[in-house]
């Protein structure tokens, strides 16, 4: 087992915390002030918030790129352990990112009893287990170049729901509870694939990973519009999704990727439909201006993140997602010109954000609008919501929890880069 | 019931061909002999065109328009019957446009068994029904500014239920054997619509509908991304379709405009997958650049075209429609600057040119291709049958069904608008 | 001229300010103090917000609609009087629409000098002239069917030339000072316009309407990528705009419609550019989600209005403007749903909202973060002046003028509507 | 210098055009009669046809990526001579591609002048130059992470500018007379750059550059909407290239990449722009479905490729392109799952084919119909052209010009592939 090196101290957080906490009991308090004129308790919604969580990817601690090249960053995780300290290191400042989702083979743990420990000691956990058969490995024996669970050779899909199983099997040594599967499955040309048996072959594959998995564990079918498959993509859409799920089994659900669709496309509905059939398994936060950008949470559109979160909550009170388990919520971005972990500070923050916006919204004055079609009094109710500066509510939770009052800023200060800069030389 | 005014006759159409026919022999065998020297018989592509049938859109006959104004042009028809006989005389000249689809209460008829025998007289029958509820009527109860099979007001989607039964008793008195039902309900607001409660009313309002349709009936949902409502509809993609057709019956199919999609969505993927789970019940041709442009088919992306044809030939040769009943062809187009006799003329040989295309596909080597995973010639194969220049076939098809070898110069030397100018006046 | 009828009176505004103002008070003090800790005064930034103008365009006082249809609302103004008693109401509520955009021929007053008076009597101005030349008016000589200032013929051009040179007298008679020029000229099929000569033919007419124009007015060309032209514009993107600007004259600039651009492009970089080449002339504000939607203002991407008017300010402080002179501010919507004055209510909202937000961007921290590439610290930068909730200083500067401190809720309590529903039968 | 290995030899291509010269030679002739009824001398066609010219990129004959990975191909170039001599064979079998497009540092010839006469023997010379300031080299003394022309550092833009110079040396060595830039510079994140600052940076050290050319070379300024910068391109549009190129100098043109452009933009219509505006420096030719996808030409859009040669014949019949120099045409694709050669093949193939098919335009019909607004009559008038199959034409002027009849077939037959692998492992 590698040591952590340099950790931010509990007593450096206190610090940070210290020197802000006076102004930060005060908008607390005038926050709280005002949304009791709304008839909102804040407490309530700062325990809200406190209970969110959602998963960091280990892959993500690195810097990402794009076919045009990569630039390394200082002090990048060089293996999995690292990568669970910078997660770790997250979760301390933020106190709502208690679980990693691993990549299979970029982290295959040589033995995951001794990666479980080793997280556990960070206080960490492990999220959905995530495969990859959208590249070839270092001697393995078949390519992925045309498909993987729907390649037109059986012994190809063999190969691909074997690796699949083995994900499961690691993650099960790690306490993980799910598997995430995407492909890079589909065509560059009209005609190359046939759409059909692709898409048969895709399902029959992902019966039989299902067929494998514990019975307690849960199927994540992610779709995507393209790339890299440029023309047409196996499994491409909510609707493909939907369909493969039911067909595969109950424990089967879908993953909404916020950069997955075609420009325009209205997310928040999809998330609606998905939850109403009782499909929808999780997400991979991200924001985008044009593809699959994998920009940080929040940094675009972050109108649409709250109301994508404002459907969620709004399916939990109505008791709609009996069918899902409760979604899983997982960052999946390439940080490509910054510190990941900055990144991923900045981007957890603005989904908590979200979330807590989410959880002001007046559902019954909302409903009211919609039986009587007010639409202009719809959109001041998520308004009045969304404008509203939750920073002092978000800022608390996490002190009372542990964190620091400004992770982005306790971070800088802690030097934690500058170190790992070194240790990681 | 009205007369019809000024007819093409059929010594004028064979007039018309005479002066073509040696050049049109000449390049009908030219291109025979190419063609089987591919092992295609030309004389069994010729007969797949003849057997082709387009449905034309009533309301189509007419100048269309935007929302910023409407310029008519000469001898619009003024009636149902007007653009019956506009319809007819386009089947005359194509002869694969055997039916008309009404609109009502645009064709509302006076007495059915009148418009049966009129239509009938001229040759022609009708295909589905299409309902209104999109914009109110006079002398209309209630409102449907706000929905109508999904309105938040029973009432208001009793009205909407009780109009569609109104177009399934015409359509029987007609000799139509389908509905198809498109909506404008969604929202312009965020929060305005209850995403799930809009939907769960739409699916009950069509099971209504079924229940009153005669058994032999088919029930087309259209979707749509959006227009007229800009931030979200309730019908909105081929996955909403496609859970409301299975849980309003098996006589519940998804119809596919090519205009209703996002931009760059793979229209020709969607059309496999609902072929494929037997829920695809027909199309709405038309073109687009934008949005929903309702350009003239072909005019925009032929290749486009051409693969969707390709995807439906494909599925009937390996009966993979078992449970679709074959697609109704139907065009739905707004002709704004063109006459519209002469955008459906050209519309209608562009939708047949690429359906003969699609004939050509040598598919035992394009699966052949697929299977080896050979991109460059399964494209190939595809831009074979693609670029073969099959007008000599739809010529000589037209031809010899007694229709125009060149419809849009026949209308043209006839005078056809000319006299509708006086006649219509 | 006519009567005003009701008239919201001040008394009614000072009760409905007077139950708030505790309340405003110590919100406005503590947001104050906030931002003191952020180096901002606030009264600086309130009187920024008092000094925004926004001007109206009469056209939005009555209910919009789309090809499908329009569902009229009660009460809606008759003519052009009526127009501008909603704007004046509007500007009473608000105190930052003090000028109404007119469009000839709907508004084409009889005398202008009466309409002059009649709007100084209810405290608003006049904007920019919008002229009309993509839709045919009766008794119209010619038809814009197939153009208006780039039709291939001279008749039509000397026509469309004519119109706009009539709305600039109007516009002078008014006081205005700017004549906005938007055409529908494009053709729906690829061949119908020849790209060149189009383009040259435009630059044409607008030039000698330029010559028409006195020497302290602004010609406005507005470019829009689609609609109701399908296939393609004559006056399609920015660039097309700016190079026509430059060959017509000093004094022509371009006009930004938000609505007006394909999807995913970046707008607050259009703006920047624009800003750069001293060619801004102004812009229409809407929201959209996927066309020339036309809906409300910041009801579907807050975060790109924000950005927008963060390059506004941005130039503003940089002297960048030089050749602008000061970009004019004008909505453009559809209420299609909505009471339209509630729409332009809270339309003004956010629009002062954004710009409020841009006003607190700390822009010697972002010149500091864009030198050294900080791009984590530089979204934060912008974040934080885009999260402050500026509710009580929006409330504080229309209270201080006279406004309401909700206008919406004032312009419902105050039976508004109601009273037109009666005067307006 | 290396040896070129296997070669195709001219007895291999006798034969293969032996076996085909009878059916060639009918369906030329057959072809040549229909376009003689039509008013064409096909002579005169092909004779343009053989007339063409377009350049292959030397980065394109290795097999491409994507972000998620590569799947290389049997027997890839491994190194300048080896893409040159592959380029060679692709002329060889074309007779259309006479020159080759370097990349500079990936084709950094140690001695030029032994590169230009290794070229030489092979038959091919050189087009213009391409810099790559978009990722960083071993040894590369500043980092382009954070852009290159446009860079906030004074020191890297120099960098840059130096980097090109270089380029312009190799390049007037090898007999090249243009330099290609594109950069990948701009922005992740709002606020990251400034976009007047960077857009202003770029044109200065464009005009460095451009100091440093011969007066006989020309600039293309390459513009691209986004990728790898996700959220703002400091080159981002034709509106941008264009005012830059103003700027730079008369000898700096604009180049237009069919993949680098926002969703459903009219890209014809921008290439008629540029020619009217004398700017128009280049092509790049690929296909798209989704973003900058780099697919082969023609498979995806192949009416849109016609539309655009429409333009440039157009162009060159009115003398309209008196400004430009003639455009370059340049291919530019990522072969992922394809043999490259291959699919430089048939891209040539197709590009040849729109061209021809342009060539094939009644021009003086369709500028009537224009004149008369015949919108109907100008869309068949291109429809004729373009579904005319001009195969035979295409094999025709190849095997005239010592070419293969069918290069693709030919390729496969020949081995050169399985001989490559070998020499090449």
């Amino acid at each position: 087992m590698t040591g952590t090196g340099f950790r931010i101290d509990k007593e450096f957080i206190a610090s940070h915390n210290g020197v802000r906490s006076a102004d930060l009991f005060r908008d607390y308090d005038a926050l709280g002030e005002r949304l009791l004129r709304r008839g909102i308790g804040i407490g309530e919604i700062a325990a809200g918030a406190g209970a969110l969580a959602v998963a960091l990817p280990s892959w993500a601690t690195g810097t990402g790129g794009t076919r045009f090249g990569r630039f390394p960053g200082e002090g990048e995780p060089r293996n999995v352990f690292e990568k669970i300290a910078d997660c770790a290191t997250i979760h301390q400042l933020t106190r709502i990112t208690p679980r990693v989702a691993l990549h299979i083979p970029w982290d295959r743990p040589g033995d995951p009893r001794e990666l479980a420990a080793f997280a556990s000691s960070l206080g960490v956990g492990f999220d959905a287990m995530n495969s990859n058969t959208f590249e070839d490995q270092k001697a393995q024996r078949l390519s992925y170049k045309f498909g993987s669970l729907s390649h037109t050779d059986a012994a190809v899909r063999a190969q691909a729901i074997g690796h699949n199983l083995e994900c499961v099997e690691i993650g099960r040594a790690l306490g993980s509870k799910a598997l995430s599967i995407w492909i890079g499955d589909g065509g560059n040309f009209p005609g190359q694939v046939d759409f059909r048996g692709s898409y048969e072959r895709y399902i029959e594959s992902c019966k039989s990973i299902y067929a494998g998995m514990p019975g307690d564990w849960l199927l994540y079918i992610e779709y995507k519009l393209f790339e890299p498959a440029m023309y047409s993509t196996v499994m491409n859409d909510w609707g493909s999704a939907y369909y493969a799920a039911t067909a595969v089994g109950p424990r089967a659900l879908c993953l909404v990727d916020l950069g997955h669709h075609a420009p325009n496309v209205n997310i928040e509905m999809i998330v609606a439909r998905l939850l109403h059939l009782g499909r929808l398994g999780g997400f991979h936060f991200n924001d985008s201006k044009y593809g699959d950008d994998d920009l940080d949470s929040g940094s675009i559109k972050p109108f649409q993140l709250f109301l994508i979160f404002h459907e969620l909550v709004n399916a939990a009170g109505k008791g709609g997602t009996a069918g899902n388990p409760g979604p899983a919520y997982m960052i999946d971005q390439s940080h490509n010109v910054t510190d990941p972990v900055e990144s991923l500070l900045a981007s957890v923050e603005e989904i908590q954000r979200a979330y807590v916006q989410a959880l002001l919204v007046d559902r019954a004055a909302l409903a009211e609008c919609q039986q009587t079609n007010d639409a202009v009094m719809a959109l001041r109710t998520l308004k009045t919501a969304f404008t509203t500066d939750v920073a002092p509510i978000l800022a608390s939770v996490r002190v009372s929890a542990g964190g620091a009052a400004d992770p982005l800023a306790a971070f800088r200060e802690s030097g934690y880069r500058a170190h790992k800069g070194k240790e990681r030389a």
